[in-house]
């Protein structure tokens, strides 16, 4: 028996979020359908970094699984690629000691959020770029406002009020708003953890500061309130990709 | 009555082609029913530059159609966005001559086809870009073969054998294959008018000889030939985009 490492991208469209739950189309099902049937029908488990919610993509989540095919280990990536549909695909595969641990073995992980600045929706994008008709941010204030989230603090203001985490302390390491050539805005968000919901919930608060309904100021007394109450929207699903996922060793 | 010209975008991807036909979701279908919906149901007609085929795209395709609505034209491109689907968008909307036809008065066309370079297909281009996995082609050979095009010839060769138009003498003035930043490769193409498959046949027989299945020198050959059965195949309809439509004054 073998452990392999994966890592893949989906396009968070088509899928009622990562993980498997009842009448519902998922990453994992397929993943675990596609290696099942690999296996001759006995069941393989797969482990991700983490779950992602309906409508989230990933560019770099990161998966494992155990396995006794005696199947060289270049061949695994085209193999799943030939079986598993078009909207998730692996990126690559490595074997990897058996107490790795895609989920429990995470150091940090890098989130990207995109907007679009254009005036109009682009038709391509409108399950991958969140537009927000007739409002235009101030980046800078943004900017500005980004910087009290670096560091470490109790992000329970920044989470699902259903989290059910009882640890909300989190570091964040980078977070940084760029601009694209394809009249994009990004926030790219790196730290040690994030809690449910933690992302996307950031994302709205920058953007209601950088359209002018609160200040760059309000983050701290928000972050200080340790009440989900006290933010802002969450930000929708469909700009959130999982871009990488960082291990020790 | 007064003639309006729109320029619009669609993702080809959920449609069956841009013209009207039977049981099926179309462009012109979506466009009209907006219009007659607007007009309190007398019909509008929309008059495009031209159809395309299932699958393609639309960067900037234009429109015309006659409205005798009291409605101020800086009104019309929002008032029509809302009422469209999310996969048809309208970028501007201007008021024409009634002497104004988006088809017949059209002096040339841009179209742009892209390619994936990538040796895995992007879950999230697998609509947008073609992937051809496992081979790479010689971009300069590809750009040595295009070189024969430009200029005016009979495209007979390098049009659907179903083509009804007896004149296929067409002049292209521009045919570049660039690379992106983001490992695609593109064929801008540039032409007074194209015929039916035109650019997708161009697109497939430009790939053949990047990949080495055909000589550069042997593009000449087949527009001699004028005979669609000496080129090679037409190239897939999800990676081709219409680009812009020019008009004389």
């Amino acid at each position: 028996m073998k452990r392999l490492k994966a890592t893949i991208t989906y396009d968070g469209y088509g899928f009622a979020g990562y993980q498997v739950q009842p009448n519902a189309r998922t990453v994992q099902l397929e993943l675990e359908r596609v290696l099942t049937k690999m296996h001759k029908g006995s069941t393989v488990r797969v482990v991700a970094s983490g779950r992602t919610d309906a409508g989230v993509h990933a560019t770099g989540q990161v998966i494992h699984f155990d396995t006794d095919l005696q199947f060289p280990i270049d061949r695994w990536q085209r193999a799943l690629n030939v079986q598993l549909p078009g909207d998730i695909r692996v990126l690559s595969v490595e074997e990897v000691s058996t107490d790795f641990h895609a989920r429990y073995g995470t150091s940090g992980k890098v989130y990207r959020y995109k907007w679009g600045l254009g005036d109009v929706e682009s038709p391509f994008k409108r399950h991958y770029v969140v537009y927000m008709p007739g409002t235009k941010p101030d980046i800078q204030r943004m900017r500005e406002a980004a910087q009290t989230f670096l560091g470490t603090h109790d992000f329970t203001s920044f989470c699902s009020a259903r989290t059910e985490v009882v640890d909300r302390v989190r570091t964040i390491t980078r977070l940084d708003l760029l601009e694209t050539e394809q009249d994009e805005l990004h926030m790219v968000i790196e730290g040690d953890g994030f809690l449910y919901n933690m992302v996307r919930i950031i994302a709205g608060n920058l953007w209601e500061v950088g359209i002018g309904r609160r200040e760059p100021g309000d983050i701290a007394q928000m972050l200080a309130a340790m009440d989900r109450k006290k933010a802002g929207k969450t930000a929708p699903a469909h700009g959130l990709y999982l871009e990488s996922v960082f291990y020790n060793e």
